[in-house]
């Protein structure tokens, strides 16, 4: 029988959409308020869902204190109080990745935060879900169905 | 990488479990103090989940604005503070439905929002999932699984 | 050392802004779409608090049994599954009552179930506060202050 | 087209991580402020997911009345203020299981749930999914996929 | 009898705890990671309390289309998707203000939400409670006790 | 104007309503099942309001860090994880305080609460109210009113 684990993480940051290649009218037309500088910001909660073999004597599928040092290292302490746009290298528009720069939106800031996860989970340890709500309204999710 | 966007919308209405076609007895056998009339009411949530490609310049994967316009005309509009006996033609129990009509469960409910939004979102978008809240303690769900 | 005691409870019910004494428009409005017949619904959450004497053997300041059949009795059994407009004598739009029927706002509807409440408490207990969420933005209230 | 219902229980348990083979130094070292004795609580939450065919004269997948009378038979009577160590046979630390009892992990328990429903739920009511939220952070979760 | 209405509004916004007559080290100490530039964000939610005469025929306390209005001008607009430093003239940080702006803490956020809303209310409409959460672990409230 | 903070703490523990000086039979009468031994549990959040002068420079009216460790020290490092009737001296039912020992009641341990933190709070810092939530439909709390 496969079970999974869903550990909820929190980080607050700002971000802002607005293309750096655009003018102000393109960004205001894709993007709304969200083009507003210097940026607004949000609660996230992450919720990362993994499973694993789950241990005989222990009964934990993953060693949760480890789970929450990856975690914290590769997303909490990289986002938290942050803003998205100068933390994430690919989110930051300086002059050499116009054109190539991402927009933090909820979609982008979850491929990111699930390729960094993916990359740093102990063996043994099998990503299956990644939620990131930003707000009461909002989710992105990676699934690996 | 496959990434879903979920989104909540809210409405609230009134509904009623009765088969014209019974008589009270059966009506209150089978619902119970769902049968009263002239019905009961709640406060419902509506998560919407759709996936689709990334745009890559604006990072979404669907026009948050159009899906909202989209959710809000088939479904908010047409439901919200209404008795859904009445508002939704396949729960209305007039006399050429009888025996045809179909009770207002969240099950029929969920099925009946997951057509509507199907036949009404932009190509491109694709629905992965229907889930309705009725209260804190039930759920229907439609999922393309 | 005052301590005070807050008990959730919940009831779902369906109701209707509309006098009968006005024309549609005059309905239309003031209620808006909750003139809508025959009405729509919420899922009503109650907070009671009351406040009392701490037992020094049982350290209870009220027999928690014992408040929730009060407030079953007189609030939730009269309420659940029915529509306000009839299921309360107030809120009643019977010819008799005209011009002086009561609308089931959250305001008249909280202040009506303060006053079962006061009435049917146990000696000792004291009525504080009670709130009532209508949805997750609308909440009345009534306290002792 | 197939509709999933999910439907929320509660209790509140206490646990006690600790293997009886092991030292105090062992059981510090693996299971932390997990192994306090007599051991500490959780107010857990209970998702249950089923699938069903959904009979066309009442709209319900599942006669809700009998699932909630399942679950609350099978998991809330045994569960609710209970501490798990005792209440369960497997989780149980006498010495005859010495070695072989199970830690009451959220993995453990949801695991021991899903099969109690499993052999309990009627004919035609199929599980899809059990979750277990022991606090706002931490679930474990059992799916059919 | 004295009835009160509770209405939730939310807004995001990013803001930045740094004091510009304080040279780095000075804000570091003060104010930790909230010193990181340009600022992190939050979705706020904000709870308005007010009271009044409760009108015998609509039953209503206040108008909420009217309590929204002053709302969303007064605060929702002038907030959302701001930099709270930029978008507040006692936050602005520019040089004129030296040693005189002030932090945008909740504690001054809320207090100046709160001026802006008693100056705006409609007469007859009397605010006895502002609360402004900033998370989900953090609010600051002010009240008229 | 005067501003008030409210900050969310959480802990974990079991407890067990028992009067040693009473029979199993007054013992069920009076506690129900929440005299099943060795007891059950809650996830309990604490709320923590205090008021105080802002400081004008920081916009603080505490230094949420220590308030922070404060609460820690004295409240969730003295209950997280434990079981409340051995934890808490006064909850003890060790022979010699038989007939003086308190029941760990959401009543008698906000009090406790309160208490420990009131000694322990810098100056400066005014408590107001402490509340406490056994589950989502249960809390007690204190207030300076």
């Amino acid at each position: 029988m496969s079970i999974c684990l869903e550990r909820r993480y929190r980080f607050s940051a700002s971000h802002l959409y607005r293309r750096p290649e655009w003018d102000e009218e393109a960004n205001r037309r894709a993007f709304g308020k969200c083009a507003n500088l210097p940026g607004h910001g949000h609660n996230y909660r992450l919720f990362v869902t993994v499973t694993g073999e789950v241990d005989p004597l222990t009964g934990f599928l993953v060693d949760l204190a480890e789970l929450d040092r990856v975690v914290d290292r590769e997303v909490v302490q990289a986002l938290d109080h942050q803003h998205l746009n100068s933390a994430v290298e690919e989110f930051r528009d300086d002059k050499s990745r116009s054109g190539k720069m991402k927009i933090p939106s909820s979609e982008n800031l979850v491929a990111w935060i699930r390729d960094r996860l993916e990359a740093a989970l102990p063996p043994g340890v099998v990503l299956v879900k990644v939620r990131l709500e930003e707000d009461e309204d909002l989710a992105a999710e990676w699934n690996d169905r």
